[in-house]
């Protein structure tokens, strides 16, 4: 790896102008730009009754002056704040809302107020601690924080030209840059983020620094000897508390837990790394980070390095809803083909990350592998994350829940760790970022979601049925010279019927399967209707055998959409006894609650003991039952119970 | 239930004077005699290197004067000793070892010498915290620790003689009698134990205010208020630190953890609870006072209770290994028909709690379910806690282990915490007070282990191949006039043959079968020889489907012997794609280490991916392999690797 200057000379792009008008989407955004944001705009302001308090408004008023009082809340307080703003940017390019615009304005003079003159600006740390800035690179989430008020600005400047969050950011980059970079002080961040911000902030500004500082903070992690070790050796020589010690053991330093270098995926260099590790969360950022500064420096043993972090993550560590972290124990990865269905964890945050981490793959290399997993995960972890309403929220997201555990099963409004609920909102209102991009002349079709397009004499206006069905139109509106069309073909679709102007087209012959691609070998032209019909029938899933928990089991998918049995549709709380037949018809019905969304009903056996022993030698007694199906994403919007995703299949051995 | 004072009109006996000699079960008695009590010896004296520190000795040596130095160990720590004097004491009984004498009579000299004047004796807060004497009874374990002491005893005065060992636990229970009983200070151990414990001082005395006090803890236990969340408060109030706060939280009383009463096993009075919660060995040891007290008592409304309790346990919340405590987060219970199999916690000492609620049910009811679930239990559970040298083990017994969790498979030689392995050493040094018992003149033969037996004019040698294979021989060398023989049937043998001199007896003629015994009708005499052959063919064991984690899944079983498979025989480390079928012949071998150990082998299919693909639409393919099991007990014995008990079983759907 030369320490060489970024170069974007085949680094894809996104750049066309790309507006969501689809039949399923739109009322998801609608519903996080009328709901959520406003919802979230008096939690962050302490005007939401019935949620943990937030704080984090009142703790920028402190900081800046304007108001008195102790610092509340979690260290990163500041990013739930961070986060709306960036939502309230994108939020902001697809409305004209005064209201929201005030608002996101009004907390930006909070921020420049509250920004000290050498660019720091962290509220727990202005307030609560400031003799501690810095002290804890590890814990602190100081450098987190700041990715997150970077990457809000970076939005927020794009969006409305803003000037003031140009200028908070810079300042606070250039204070980063000066630390890191200029004066060489060590330190990586335990909480990865600022990578990617900085690398957002490179190519708005161009300036090389950001693209310096984001490379090396990503290459220096996990050298030895290690940063962290060093700065805890010295914490507990100095008897510097960081937040935890300050938050849960009474200021006291804990002078003997070994630091766990795995959970901030710090074993060794990223360089070096082949099995994805740690928190989840943690990983998914700094892989995104990874996958920039590859693509920004086009070196070869960065992009082999994320390329091979991504098979890991998705070949081995991945559920089959795109959830990423396999345990509650550290929020995060245990080992490959540990993919545990009711004891996941499977954060929201996680699974956003993956797509951030995806969708950076996908800007230096154009296969649909990337836009597949994107696909899998938002229709199912990062859909299923909320309320159909929109408007209640999980952090966790398990795969299936039984007994005891139900009457924990529903969605919290809000959380006092309450990084997903922003997450989730600058996801959605920034999903136009994520379904087209282009490599020269060639434009992508990533994910079917009715939009227009606008980009180099190239438009179009796209319909979808998707996920209900499988029909997408593409109408040409504008096609210059010398462009081509590549339409993703998913993996769950390998039947397809691709036609222009009502004519089939043929593979080989009018258009080429290059990388999960459909390359258009037609020259398009203004007026040209090509539709794309894919396969919706209902699949089985079989998961590698290499996984224990799912031995014998298959999981339902009907396009991209996992489905689950519920016990609201169904009158037996033990799906584990469940066994679907491999020749199992299923009929689609619509929910009774939802009525766009499809349902599946087949006839499935169920076995059952005869007798109350808790051992015997009797087999259970087999029957038929009719077994209802709903897609994941709508589980738990009705009433608590049981659910499932995986069932045991009849093993056809005789 | 009137507070009446105890009954033994119809109480069961064990009074019958009974020594084993018996081909499996000697030589592991004789490991503990010759190895395992030495040993422990050693370890308590600090005298064995590469063992974590025990300071039992150390600390009783401070007590009495005679050194000086701070506490070591955990609060508890007494009670390591406490349990090998007890251990001391049955092996006393079975072999004149003066060095063992001299080494028990020292450590009882010394605990004399350390009890205080009002009979107070606990090292812990007679040298670290005298002041916070009887402060919590809740977590401070000194009810407990006065149990154990009390237990220990009694069994060495029966064995020995011993005044001074009944002077100490005289001079206690009476100042415990004084304190809750006569004083009517409130309080109930957090830790139960004391109720057994007094209730054996009470069968070795008469004395009537020993039961008195046993029944209090046993009957006002759960009571509301709450004597626990009382206790808490005063606590609180007056920040006197419990044992937890002093080792972990630098002393400083924790004031927000409301008090969990279900896991100290007092949401509410044993009499009104039905489902088996809290600590696994707390609840044990809690429900064999409680049975021992209904037997005493001979009050319905408690035996009601212990039956239920016992039914709760044994029906739906016991390992097929006879294991109880579905998880480490409490080492307890979680909800009915709760049982992983690899995040189970089944502890060694809950196991033998287990054991001893059975053992004191059988006593006043004379049902082969008792005696079934003790052979269970300690033929797979216990049995399989230690090595096959007696040198090292296991705290918790999982029933699965694979991935990264092999590497934690060993058994440990000691613990820091050292419950279990001084708890086994009593378990087994005092096996022949589990294998028969008498009801007037009706002599039940519970165990098949090879004994003499003396009681009433009756007596016999008996002698088995248990557990390998199931020859019982019953050579009557007395029989008075008017006596009966019950051998148990196991409920794993509802096929067996009854001979009395080589001649068959038939059911409803010869003999009758009741709760599970077969009842002799033919008048006995000296010299016959009775014979019981019991049915050893390999069992398919069906778990009740309310347990998910064994849904479509079997265990074999061999007589009362669980199988496994371990790695180290078989070729594979993923055997939950083993699918056993149903009509599986197994033949018998000798296992390759331990060759009077009977392996099975038999042909099964496996199922593995053909693609590396974490989710594809492909079947696994099937092919058949050979399968090698070994009895659970056995494992872990040569090497670590992958190990499971349950296995799918083809589902005979079509």
């Amino acid at each position: 790896m030369s320490d060489s200057k970024a170069t974007s000379t085949t680094q894809n792009k996104t750049s066309a102008h790309v507006t969501i008008k689809d039949a399923f989407w739109s009322k998801r955004i609608d519903l996080v730009l009328t709901q959520m944001l406003p919802f979230q705009w008096r939690v962050l302001n302490d005007a939401e009754p019935d949620v943990p308090k937030s704080g984090a408004i009142q703790n920028f008023k402190i900081a800046a002056g304007e108001a008195t009082g102790e610092f509340y809340g979690m260290v990163f307080q500041d990013t739930d704040l961070h986060k709306w703003l960036e939502a309230a940017a994108y939020a902001l390019e697809l409305t004209q809302d005064p209201e929201l615009k005030a608002h996101a304005d009004e907390a930006w003079r909070l921020i420049a107020k509250a920004q000290m003159d050498d660019g720091y600006v962290d509220t727990y740390f202005q307030i609560k601690a400031p003799e501690y800035r810095w002290t804890s690179l590890q814990d602190n989430h100081e450098l987190y924080t700041a990715g997150h008020l970077i990457e809000a600005g970076v939005a927020y400047h794009q969006a409305t030209g803003s000037q003031i969050a140009f200028d908070v950011i810079t300042k606070l980059a250039d204070l980063l840059v000066k630390r890191f970079l200029t004066d060489g002080t060590a330190g990586v961040p335990g909480h990865p983020e600022i990578e990617l911000a900085l690398m957002r902030l490179y190519h708005l500004t161009g300036k090389d620094a950001y693209y310096r500082l984001a490379r090396h903070f990503v290459l220096s992690r996990g050298q030895k000897p290690s940063y962290f070790e060093a700065e805890t050796a010295d914490r507990r020589e100095k008897k510097i508390p960081n937040w935890l010690d300050i938050a849960y053991n009474h200021g006291e330093v804990d002078m003997e837990e070994p630091v766990d270098l795995a959970y901030y995926v710090a074993s060794k260099p990223l360089i070096d790394q082949n099995i994805a590790e740690g928190h989840a969360v943690r990983a998914g950022y700094l892989y995104a980070g990874l996958a920039d500064v590859a693509a920004a420096s086009q070196d070869d043993a960065i992009k082999a390095a994320a390329l091979r972090l991504w098979h890991n993550l998705a070949d081995t560590q991945m559920y089959v809803t795109g959830g990423i972290g396999s345990t509650n124990m550290c929020e995060g990865f245990t080992h490959e083909y540990d993919l545990p269905n009711e004891s996941n964890y499977c954060e929201t945050c996680a699974g956003i990350s993956l797509i951030l981490f995806a969708r950076r793959l996908q800007m230096f290399s154009s296969d649909s592998q990337f836009a597949d997993v994107i696909e899998r995960d938002l229709y199912n972890n990062t859909l299923g994350s909320m309320s159909m309403d929109a408007t209640r929220f999980y952090y966790r997201n398990e795969l299936e829940r039984w007994g005891a555990k139900i009457a924990r099963a529903g969605r919290p409004g809000w959380h006092a760790c309450a990084c997903c609920p922003p997450n989730l909102a600058r996801l959605i209102l920034s999903l136009n970022r994520y379904l087209y991009h282009e490599v020269g002349a060639t434009h992508y079709v990533d994910q079917f979601i009715g939009s227009t397009y606008r980009s180099d004499g190239v438009a179009w206006s796209m319909s979808s049925t998707m996920p209900e069905s499988g029909c997408v139109k593409l109408m040409v509106e504008a096609w210059a010279a010398g462009h081509e069309l590549a339409v993703r073909i998913p993996a769950w679709s390998q039947r397809f019927r691709l036609e222009l102007n009502g004519r089939p087209l043929h593979a080989g012959i009018d258009f080429v399967l290059s990388q999960g691609y459909a390359l258009v070998l037609e020259e398009l032209k203004s007026g040209d209707e090509l539709e794309l019909k894919l396969d919706m029938a209902v699949k089985t899933v079989h998961v590698n055998s290499r996984v224990k928990y799912d031995a014998g089991k298959v999981a339902l998918m009907r396009g991209p959409l996992v489905y689950c049995a519920e016990e609201a549709d169904n009158h037996i709380d033990d799906f584990w006894n469940v066994v679907v037949p491999a020749d199992a018809v299923w009929s689609e019905n619509a929910h009774p609650t939802f009525p766009d969304v499809r349902c599946l009903t087949g006839t499935v056996r169920y076995a059952a003991s005869t007798t109350p022993a808790l051992y015997s030698y009797d087999e259970p007694e087999i029957r038929s039952i009719p077994l209802t199906l709903v897609p994941f994403y709508t589980r738990y919007n009705r009433s608590l119970g049981a659910m499932q995703v995986y069932f045991r299949q009849d093993s056809r051995l005789r």
